[in-house]
Parts: structure tokens; sequence; C-alpha cells
């Protein structure tokens, strides 16, 4: 996480999370932290919340006849914590969310697997209708504890300039 | 949902949900059903499931200062419901997911809003390594009660061919 501490008053700090556009430079990699322990419970109520019903996600009897013998975790989950994990460090600040792509599904990820992300900066550029806004575009990677990447994607999000933040 | 069923005996019939390979045409479109509304509750717990930490999907006062006025749904989360819908017509019997892209986020989501997803097939072709199955793309698109198309995305999952599925 990119965690900073503004001063605010005497002996008074406010957290304050996050990147505004400026600070933003292409090729800069940003390893998030924490990482995530996934459970069995996350996999069965992500995937029935999300109303997937492949029971290769809560049904352990079908899973041991599949080729991977036991549960998949459903991609869906290790793409939004992948993406949630590297939010304080590329898009805590940022307006909104405007593209993913090239989502690379490399690896199977199975239930007590242990995941973290890491993000490079691929490009920056300002906004042409939004004078104080500029987009970022990162890579985001997902890995697992023993180093096997799992999963890539691209995203880009609209971000802020130095003093144009929400609470800024 | 695509729910099939088959006699399996005198009186007995059991269900069977999704496609195999072979019953994908290309430009065939899947309307999926039910479709789901989102609550504050899912917004809130999936962004903190998957250790999210903008503020705008959880934080009344901070989401009415922006430009949105209220909290913004969590895209990976309608991204996520969007996909699961179309589960039960396009991968329930896939053997794994391979790939998205293009995942294009077309207009805010708000807590309250009813969502619902349709599929049309873009391509199919058979595995050259998997003799019994093949490789089926669609372009899942998802739009509110009233219409308005929020997201798209292709996708691209690994189908049995007949007779190779779980279970048969």
């Amino acid at each position: 996480m990119s965690y900073g501490r503004r001063a605010v008053g005497p002996q008074r700090y406010r957290e304050d999370i996050g990147r505004v556009y400026e600070e933003f430079e292409v090729g800069d990699v940003y390893e998030h932290w924490p990482g995530r322990t996934i459970t069995e419970s996350d996999n069965t109520w992500f995937t029935l919340l999300t109303m997937n019903t492949h029971p290769l996600h809560f049904d352990k009897e079908y899973a041991a006849k599949t080729e991977f013998g036991r549960p998949l975790v459903n991609s869906a989950l290790t793409l939004s914590m992948v993406i949630g994990m590297s939010v304080s460090d590329v898009s805590q600040k940022a307006i909104a969310n405007l593209h993913m792509t090239d989502i690379r599904l490399l690896a199977p990820v199975f239930v007590g697997d242990t995941i973290y992300a890491e993000s490079e900066v691929l490009s920056k550029r300002e906004s042409k209708s939004r004078p104080n806004q500029g987009i970022v575009t990162v890579r985001t990677v997902g890995k697992k504890a023993d180093g096997t990447v799992f999963l890539t994607l691209e995203r880009s999000a609209l971000l802020p300039k130095r003093g144009h933040a929400v609470g800024d």
C-alpha cells in the first residue's frame, strides 16, 4: 500500500493513501502489500454471490473428477483481488477506472494459495478534456508465494493532479 | 441460464446446465437469466474482501464530494457479476477460462441498479492439443434495466465436446 502521512496540525497526522498524477513515473514498479490467502469460503461465497453456477468452484466431488482434481479458485475472484491489492498504489485517488484489457490466466489457483501483486507503470498522459486530470496505464501481475505468475492484466485509470483530489 | 433436463430413468430427470462445444453457433446471442439488483452490502463487502481501499465504494460522505455524488459500484464487482451471469450459457461445462480482454467500463453503476447480461458467440475453433475440446470466444454485454450498456468484454473458454464433459 502506498501510505503517506500528512501533518495537519501540531502532533496530528492524517493517513494519505495513493498517488496523484504527477507521482507516476513510467517504468516504476510498485510491490503491493499485504497479500492474501484464499479460503474455501472466499471461493464459494464469491462464486455464488456473483451468480456463477460452475460447480468446479464449490463442489469438491465434481472437482475431484476434473483434470485439476480439486476446486479451482474462480478467476474473477483472483482478478478482483489482484486489482484490489493494486488500488492503494495505483488508483486510490482515481476519479474512475476506464479500461481493463489483456487479462491472461496463466496458472490455476487453488484454495489455500497465498497471492501477491505488483504493478509497473506503462504510460501516462494528460487528459485532453479535463485539465486537472491525467490517464495512467499499468500492467499488474498476480503471483503466488512460490513466485508462480498466475495472472497478468493491463488497466487504465483517470487520476487527479496534485491539489485536485477529493480531500485536497 | 441454459438449463436442460435429461431423462435418466422412468419419471426421473437430471438438470443439465450449459453447452458443449458443438452447441455453439457463431452469431448466436444468449440472453442470460436471472439478473441482479446490486445492494449497498454487496458493494462494501466485495470491495473490502478483495482488499480494495477506495472509499468511493464504501464511504458515502467521501462519495458525496466526488463528481458522482454517491457511491459507485466497484467495477470488479459488476465485471464479476456479468461474467457470473454468463456462465450457465457459456462456460458451465468449461475445463478452464483462458483469456478475458477489452473490458470497457461505459457507464457508472450505482447501488440499487439492477443489471442483466447477454453474450454473442464471436468465434469457435477446435483445440490443436486436446482432440476432445474446443475454444469458444464470446462478447458479453452488461445492461441496466433501462437498457444502458455499462460494460462489455470478450472472453474465451476451453469447452468439452459432446460425451467428454465431466458427468457425461
